[in-house]
């Protein structure tokens, strides 16, 4: 019998509790033995029959040996980082939904269970239930990995969704998100692409095998666009989405977080509502997309549970794919070439347009009075810089509103 | 230093010998040691460099014992069945991408692999490089599944994609198919549903843990589709695909492969051209889709050698969720209730029309002069036999085209 302890008692670690005892027989199975939950730390207090298990001293998890696996359910950096160190070097593995400590502290956390010869697991710390990091420690791992770009955050895409779908403006497919339980009091990690940023850093880093610091990867949320951009894309065929993105060309990795217009036959296009989507591309196996429900109770606590089953058959063999807490520069994205939209608002489209004729193939949408937006085709920075440039070289009428990368066909 | 043999050297054993050699810094390191071919067994020959490994004699691979992992890409029953049988019991663990194989034979092989602690994997024989079988063996193992429905073959996806874009009928469609290598010489495995029958088996079986024989599941083709039937797919705002479906309802799984007009955001409506995806329900992970190329030389080749770098790591270790041999039997489709499509041959639209008036719910779609078409709510055979039961009624006029189930809202 394999004993587990699970820290903290929130939404994720009540939906693992809860899933281990419904599905107890087809979990059981899978491990070879049964697994049940001995300990839920929590500082809260909780009825029957949790209360059974619930200890508010950490110590009685950590110096019961019994306990060979626990979940970190907590969230948030500390005391979970503290935590997962002292249970990690007393030998026990770690499953963790955890996406910040991971992204903060992986390498290091990932080094001392290898050096325990026990494991870290964290498969649902991006893309919930979806499986993406046990692909990406097997099935790819012998790959050479050119890209990967996720809509990784439920929240938003719910309310791009919506903006789209409704022509709602932002505040209120906030509120809508809000009212469905999809966004939290305050919602600035998911709208200001923060959460989809920490996610980013974890799959690149594991992709690369080394540590990618999310603080260096630009970072742009949603909360500015309003329905004008929606306009652009339906112009434009495409679909507004909050898209992270990492391109691998050898050592030179360049990674970004930022609304996109995603047109043609792009497999993300199609992600909609709270659902996530992750889409690689490697050398040998071409593209491949895995698609799922990316937060929630219990797509969550299926992928928790999975890794559980795995720290359980594997006490003591490192089976996580590792990478080194070598820091791993993170070029910018915007020296990559793409297509590009960018509004600029005046009140004499016809002087813009003659200005920004002398860049390279522009064209032109004017859907509202007083602004025209240029798509730029393929523009690297330089390009956009020009055009910042030319718009001062006006004499004042016509400063940028925002600029939007278009990708797909 | 791993020593393995590759039999067949068609498109996918040629695949996995130059993936191998162009990513073999990558495929070392992540099997934590030198994965070396040392044989190539195929009946034809091969200049250099395959010259210098290519044997005839199957003995050569049977009685080297340093050879412990064999690759099998031959396709087809006999002899891949013979050879993988004696390799295995020779404690060779086996890796395949022949979906024939492991359909009729997957649960004798699993079990031999499992009674002498080495490998059966067959990650490739499913849906090309997507990562799946995998995914139901670790993710999805402990979860309780409840549908499985794929668009597991590229060819016919490809048909239907270019007959509903480019308005093509089937013949100059599969004659495109073929121009561009999708399609075989004989493409009636691929058009008539087999290949996508057998894949799904091999999924359902892996669910349950219970050999499921293809033979069971009722399968229909797309090789009778004409550009009526896209006609009434966008009437309806679906898309025409050719879907593998299987629901599990505790011990009743219902299982068919045939042509479905998809409806509305199934994830599985954007799926085209030649990709595949898989799409599964879960109780605790809810909804998750894997999507990716479903053939092709090196999508093929990823998803074999995935699987020898875990024969490689695993040696002494059975890795694989086994399914046992006993049968489980497969309940009609038929007897779930889904909407239907009805066409009808008549010169008397109006008068099918009042008989069919007798038949719950039934709405019609007068498209072309000489038939018409019920949409049949939630129909169960039952209803479409009631259907067939009035058309006779009608004295003669009036006889069943075809008929299509619409799934999504």
């Amino acid at each position: 019998m394999a004993e587990i302890a699970v820290l903290g008692y929130g939404t994720v670690g009540s939906g693992v509790v809860e899933a281990l005892w419904a599905n107890q027989y087809n979990i059981d199975r899978k491990a070879s033995q049964p697994i049940r939950v001995k300990y839920v730390f929590d500082v809260r207090e909780f009825g029957a029959p949790i209360d059974k298990l619930l200890t508010h001293n950490i110590d009685d998890i950590i110096y019961d040996n019994d306990v060979r696996v626990v979940v970190e359910a907590m969230g948030g950096v500390e005391p979970a980082y503290a935590y997962v160190k002292e249970m990690l070097s007393r030998g026990k593995s770690v499953c963790t939904s955890n996406k910040e400590l991971v992204a903060k502290h992986g390498a290091e956390l990932l080094t001392l269970a290898r050096d325990m010869n026990i494991n870290f697991l964290f498969e649902a710390s991006v893309g919930g239930g979806i499986p993406i990091i046990r692909p990406l420690n097997s099935s790819l791992a012998a790959d050479e990995i050119t890209e990967i770009s996720g809509i990784l955050n439920g929240t938003t895409n719910y309310i791009l969704t919506k903006m789209t779908k409704e022509n709602g403006d932002f505040n209120e497919c906030l509120q809508a998100a809000r009212q469905m339980g999809y966004a939290e009091r305050d919602p600035s990690a998911d709208i200001e692409g923060f959460d989809s940023c920490r996610k980013l850093a974890i799959l690149v880093s594991l992709a690369i095998g080394k540590q990618v610091d999310f603080e260096n990867i630009g970072t742009e949320g949603i909360s500015r666009l309003t329905q004008r951009d929606v306009a652009y894309a339906n112009e434009l065929g495409g679909t507004l989405k909050l898209l992270a993105t990492a391109k691998i060309d050898g050592p030179g990795v360049y990674a970004r977080v930022s609304p996109v217009i995603l047109r043609g036959g792009h497999p993300l296009a199609f992600v909609n509502d709270v659902y996530n989507a992750i889409y690689i591309k490697g050398k040998i196996i071409g593209e491949v997309m895995f698609y799922g429900r990316g937060a929630g109770k219990f797509p969550t606590a299926s992928a928790v549970i999975a890794d559980v089953v795995d720290a359980v058959k594997n006490l003591n063999r490192n089976i996580m794919h590792f990478w080194s807490t070598e820091k791993h520069e993170i070029l910018p994205y915007g020296a990559l070439k793409t297509d590009r939209l960018v509004r600029i608002g005046t009140n004499d489209a016809g002087k813009i347009c003659q200005t920004l004729n002398t860049v390279d193939n522009v064209t032109f949408i004017k859907l509202f009075g007083d602004e025209i937006a240029a798509v730029i085709p393929d523009a690297a920075n330089d390009a956009y810089e020009r055009i910042v440039h030319s718009l001062a070289a006006t004499g004042g009428d016509g400063r940028v509103i925002s600029r939007t990368a278009i990708e797909g066909e």
